[in-house]
């Protein structure tokens, strides 16, 4: 296996054991950019020279036995909303081409490089985070279909081998549709727990950071450092024991929402996966999503206006510097009246009640992350079989919404896979601060299925 | 000294002492409420007899040694927005003339009422609380002059001995400044400090509830019990020791804003009051107000469109309730757009982070509470030198709503009267959650100032 191939954990565990030295990893992966991103545009950015030097005192500060922890000498990726010291943030826009560098790290920008990571560069996203395409990046696994978005770069670098892990933000579900049209793990946390300071901000109320990467495990170590502000150990990383199962936990199954209107390879995909939670030892809780009527306009109603807030001088100043599906958004969200807002800032407060209640009964939700797996890149609409029709952004935004409204914890991993081979994800949601009881959930699935005889997701992304 | 001319202080030492019977107390509010209520109009619905059984039950509680503490068998009066079991809350207004009674009390009702305080009747508000004139109530002082308001028949009860002491609420100064038009004491406390559950809203994030007094001890024992859950202290209230002196503290006098388009003898007598603190040891410090250019737009901005929403559905069917300047100012807020309500919402951010940055070089500001005195009741618009007009509302609301923008604890004490006899308030403004230093600075004034030799203002408000 080459070394752009391995897992964090893998990689992090063949660092600290003196079997892979930094500058090689980062050179297969910096190899790989080279080799394939002409067809996939991950990138906005690659700094290959500035990645090798960290590389090299990563290599370096391991060999004199200043090992810091499992990201140490570890090659990322970095949506290009996070404000990095010395690089411009352009949010994939020409609103920011001639954007200055930034002054200073964002706070997980800050926290990555004190926990030794290497910075490949920055990755695209649909313009400003406001859409679920990125339409400048292909998926990863088939170039005529979208990326997905908003963190489109992010999963696709990931999948691809062009990254060991990257960050995404999620307003609406911009980690975990793109993580799972590319059949990577992404990881919404609860709102307010990683800091978002010096990210550029689509929706203030509704705005996460978290990782993209190729196990949940992965997923698990990226978290750790986005919630350490000191770097000091310097143990190698203890690999976590295997839980083996789920007895105890108690996981909903919604019976309304999350699998109406969805395509039916995706719904037997995700029902298999509960089937093996079950067959884990979970218990199977049947549940009624509350309020589930309320939750799209309750999204709208906050994002759009707090969207055009922070746009609103360059949407006065220089429209046409904005893609049309953007500025459209943008110039919808003018008209909106306080009395809209207020009654979804109100709809949250109750929503978030309900769900709060829902988890007296269950531990963790099972669902499907998005309705359908990712479209051909000219696709506009969906047509279900009941006659309805929605457009593409509005499908993959329809189930990762609610995690948003609510801030509750929300994970995506693959489960499967569609007859076109294209991926299918699982979204596991929490309850707020309990990103342990997803994660673990999550990794039990993943460890007792990642099996020979079923493929590994991650290899056929890197076919 | 007949017992409705008591303060709070005096009247709970009486009591305590077995000096003054509940009963005897309240028989005289009362009997005052029956002589000079048909002028003045401060009352919504008078209890009399529920009064007088809820003052024998504290009578034989006190006799048979179960006294629970300074507010035992006080008579007071309740702003008619704040739900009390069994009444209905009309807020002053035709759209609640049939209002069915509410189920339970609001939690400062309760709480109130746990402290065995006597419910005397439900006071005149300025319909909804959205104004601040207080039409169906007149001045104190003088009764073809306006009460101020909101809470206009609290203060008006207070100060003419229909009540020995009062709750209201405060959106833009309406505690504030109808205690400052009718010469008593008004506290608005910190945002979310007291609960305003049960109490109809104006503006949720702007909205406080709080006592109007006769003195600034008394308003400490009023606060004193609407943070308190648990009534079951038997002690008699201790006379607290008088200060006597503010050596140590910094009294911030503001440059700009509050000494701006003010009546001239308005600012001789605070200013006056200001240089009593001086020779009560405060050290006197010029401040700058930041961002005064901004107040009234943010305060607007977040006022008018949460006005709206609570009052939507009322204003669709049923406009014709309510009246004009209320009606106008509901449909104003229909006309807002989400993005201004949001700028206005970071505005406030802004401002109190500037408002802490200035807390941090003095420990409370010292200002006038209203621009001006009692207007007459047909007075529509203040001239001022500059040649500048404002209407009436805005004149009453510029100097007080600075400490509902930024949250801040603010009391208004009495200070002097103009030419007319008409009374003047000082306002003072405290840090986040530091009523304390407010009181404790209101309360040194108050014992050095009430000397025989200088006129006290109950006295006058009595006469």
């Amino acid at each position: 296996m080459r070394p752009y191939e391995l897992t964090l954990t893998e990689a992090a565990r063949a660092v600290a054991a003196g079997e892979l030295s930094p500058v090689e990893l980062t050179d297969s992966v910096l190899h790989r950019i080279e080799s394939v991103e002409g067809h996939l545009g991950a990138y906005v950015t690659v700094l290959a020279d500035a990645a090798r030097q960290t590389a090299a005192r990563a290599e370096k500060d391991i060999a004199a036995g200043r090992y810091i922890g499992p990201l140490h000498g570890i090659p990322m990726g970095l949506k290009d909303l996070i404000d990095v010291a010395g690089l411009p943030t352009t949010a994939s826009s020409r609103v920011r081409a001639q954007a200055p560098a930034a002054h200073r790290d964002s706070t997980v920008a800050a926290r990555l490089r004190a926990a030794g990571a290497v910075l490949l560069g920055k990755t695209h996203t649909h313009e400003f985070a406001y859409g679920l395409i990125t339409p400048q990046t292909r998926n990863a696994w088939d170039h005529d279909r979208v990326a997905g978005g908003s963190s489109g770069g992010s999963a696709v670098a990931v999948a691809a081998g062009e990254a060991t892990f990257a960050l995404g933000t999620d307003t609406g579900g911009s980690i975990r549709v793109p993580a799972a049209l590319n059949g990577v793990v992404g990881l919404k946390p609860t709102y307010g727990r990683v800091p978002v300071d010096g990210v550029t901000p689509l929706s203030w109320s509704l705005d996460h950071v978290g990782p993209i990467t190729r196990t949940v495990a992965d997923a698990e170590l990226v978290l750790e450092a986005l919630l350490t502000s000191e770097h000091t150990t310097s143990a190698a990383p203890e690999p976590r024991p295997a839980e083996g199962s789920l007895t105890g936990l108690r996981v909903g199954v919604p019976r309304n929402h999350y699998f109406d209107r969805i395509q039916r390879e995706v719904e037997e995909a995700v029902r298999d996966a509960i089937d093996d939670l079950r067959e884990l030892g979970a218990e199977l809780v049947d549940v009624d999503i509350p309020m589930s009527e309320y939750i799209q306009a309750t999204h709208w109603g906050l994002m759009v206006p707090e969207a055009t807030a922070y746009h609103e001088r360059t949407l006065r100043t220089s429209p046409e510097l904005y893609s049309d599906d953007v500025r459209t958004l943008l110039e919808a969200g003018v008209l909106i009246p306080a009395a809209d807002h207020l009654r979804a800032r109100r709809a949250r407060t109750l929503l978030r009640a309900a769900w709060t209640r829902l988890f007296e009964t269950v531990d963790v939700i099972a669902a499907p992350t998005a309705t359908s797996t990712a479209a051909h890149r000219d696709q506009r609409a969906v047509h279900w079989p009941d006659g309805t029709e929605e457009s593409v952004p509005e499908t993959y935004i329809r189930l990762s919404a609610p995690a948003n409204v609510t801030g509750l914890p929300a994970l995506t991993l693959p489960v499967g896979a569609d007859s076109a081979g294209l991926p299918i994800g699982m979204q596991l949601i929490g309850r707020a601060f309990d990103e342990g009881t997803v994660l673990r959930t999550g990794r039990t699935y993943e460890e007792a299925t990642r099996t020979p005889g079923r493929a590994t997701l991650t290899a056929i992304s890197l076919r």
